[in-house]
């Protein structure tokens, strides 16, 4: 596909600085850029390579204009403009419905007729499969889940049971979700399982990373909000609550019962502490551990940045003789 | 199924506060419950919950039957009472005997005639799968593996090589037992990869959370002895030994060689440096890093809660000048 | 199969110290070593068991000579000798070229006629496997993927799209490369996917453990330079460089765009923070942190090792009224 600068300009909303007619046929990043290219300004560690890229289009801020000298397409979010270009320069493949012959599906599931099934996908019983869903080669879906319109299941997905998923979900390959939660009673001879018995509820537009576990809750269910982002190797306990909007980075624990308020952002290795509560707004500093509510939106931090082993021996030792 | 109060009184040998004929149908939590409703109070901290539940009736120590108003049974160690409660009222739907049509079985191995093997299993050689076990569908085990009584393994689990799994465990989606240890040798050119030949040793009761990673012991074997209970995302490196009744919380790591004792308990995010041991009955607080033998048993912490930005970034500057 | 101690001596160039006509048949731990076993000792702590060991020979350096009252090989890496030797004696089975019936193979992809492809393998379009590569049971491998001579895919790894894997490799269950990065844009009415549109680029020779994540570049590739080791459940963002011959332990966090640099070391849980950039030759200690840009090669450390409970609280306590 290539399309005139000015089509974008237009398309996208944006004030167009330079050649109108200049083609544009794919994203680049700006030191990569070629002609062709069309490549977003918005890490100001990047300026020496905005001030000497080859693209054919810059995305950028009207601020950073005079740093570029190539045609500029000037926008108040230019990350979120190249992500809209991105998508229309290099659409998604779309998938024909259908089921396909080696999926082992039980009789008494629903598959929409609109729906694409791939290569050695199981479906268990009573489960629900929606309009224009995606569920990709290997994806293994246990009893009474739903997913909703337009959701997509890529590779060797594991629905554990009683999943409940949106529409427009996008949940990447190894992700676990209603797996056991992990409850344990002690007893004289060892610990004695408790039964798990709720499920896992996930609102619209959620989008959900490799290998990352969301446990079923013990009894109710445990909650994903709508347009939640969960990245990879997070573990989500039962019964947790994570609100509209928040973001989650990778390898973060949240333990079980924890509630996380609404448009929060947890930067990667974050560990939350089971049952407390976090307001809405809050940002969470990588690798913080928190040990209780935080009734007060900001930004919390919590880890100490790595040193030279001489200059932290050091510090160690006095740390220990407070 | 629904059952009298006094009978499960009966059944689970507790006294019996309030009417002996109340219809208990399902487990529910304090704050969800509803007429049929049989809930537990555990955790001072909804107390609150307690007092307002509309349970039919309520599990809970002697000491709390004054906050609570409605039909109580009262249980020395009530979370564990309300396990063995949820167990009865909902059963596990037991699977019937039988290979699905779609499993690929080695001729090598055994498979007893009242296992149940789901769609789309893979079994290798010289594996041998035993009486009254369930594998899930997806699941792929190696050559030489050997899964004892009524074990289940749930969807998608991975047997890679040489794994003796006892009697009665569950292991969860997406984990991985027996993969290769980490053993690189340093040469002039790089690394020479070191044969990981052993294999792991599961005893009887073990649970294994999804997306957990057990390696193969590079010589000998990795070894979890019985009744050892571990969560999602947990790495458990070549040739540790995990003793008995010990439970592990999520996204905790252990390095090769680890010895950790027997009835520890680990929380969320915890590191244990390889070749390192640690005696029965020690408990590690969350995110904790352990680097030495710990020889007295005992709670150990080693995390600093997260703070506001503006507090800790003086802290942080503090702690560097100390 | 079992071979003459002199025999070893001359295949792996070590000094001879005992009989040259021992039967050596397989390797074994210093402490549960028998007739017929060959050991190593490379670790100072195991000294006590160099010198009780019951094996028939033991590889060491010839400092530790005087320790050792059996037969010896002297080498100057004694950890890589073992390597060797194991290899040897422990030669790993040959799979035959072959494509298993229930694999599903997209007609466009290439299959060499040297590969072996296991039991419910899903191949999508236009990717190649070469030569002598061996895909393991479960393996599901995306569009536009390319695996080189000789490596292997053990059970049940995913390559999601646009995986390019060197010559010589090994991947372990669970691994996910390919998977789309956490690229999200915001906008008043919550996050827009950012499109991940690159790909993975593996050199020859790396490793990669189980349930690790390797994520596709958003524009351009995550790259993964030859000889790299990484352990499991590992993350690694899109666009993130592995300088040759790193080695990276388990549970270790790389946020996108990262730079790790040649022949560095990362212990276990390791974080290291977006953006940044880490030179040749380092080394960094254990659930350290790294916020920014390292320049100088050498060891550093940031974690805070685990007290008694009693002694962590008054430390903590001080910490904060710095």
């Amino acid at each position: 596909m290539s399309v005139n600068l000015g089509e974008l300009a237009t398309l996208f909303n944006c004030e167009l600085s330079g050649d109108s007619n200049a083609k544009i046929s794919h994203v680049a990043t700006l030191s990569s850029a070629t002609s062709g290219s069309i490549s977003f300004f918005a890490n100001k560690n990047y300026k020496d390579q905005l001030q000497s890229t080859s693209a054919s289009a810059v995305i950028l801020q009207s601020q950073d204009a005079k740093d570029c000298s190539v045609a500029k397409l000037i926008s108040t979010n230019p990350y979120l403009t190249y992500a809209q270009i991105a998508n229309f320069l290099h659409p998604v493949k779309q998938h024909k419905p259908g089921i396909h012959k080696s999926a082992v599906i039980s009789p008494s599931s629903i598959i929409s007729k609109t729906a694409h099934i791939s290569a050695l996908v199981v479906i268990g019983e009573k489960s629900k499969i929606g309009p224009g869903v995606y569920i990709g080669p290997g994806c293994n879906i246990g009893n009474s889940c739903c997913i909703g319109k337009d959701s997509k299941l890529m590779k060797r997905v594991t629905l554990d049971k009683n999943v409940n998923l949106g529409a427009r979900c996008i949940v990447h390959p190894g992700a676990v979700l209603g797996g056991d939660g992990f409850g344990n009673a002690r007893t004289e001879n060892g610990w004695f399982k408790v039964p798990q018995l709720g499920g896992v509820d996930i609102g619209d537009d959620v989008e959900i990373g490799c290998n990352t576990t969301i446990d079923c809750g013990s009894i109710g269910n445990t909650i994903i909000e709508n347009g939640v982002r969960i990245d990879n190797l997070i573990q989500i306990g039962h019964n947790v609550l994570i609100g509209e909007h928040t973001a989650i980075a990778a390898s973060t624990a949240i333990a079980g019962s924890a509630i996380i308020g609404k448009r929060c952002l947890l930067a990667g290795q974050v560990g939350i502490v089971g049952h407390i509560k976090i307001c809405d707004d809050v940002n969470i500093g990588g690798a913080a551990v928190v040990t209780k509510d935080i009734k007060e939106p900001g930004s919390y931090s919590g880890s100490i940045p790595a040193e030279k082993d001489s200059k932290w021996k050091r510090t160690i030792a006095k740390f220990r003789n407070l």
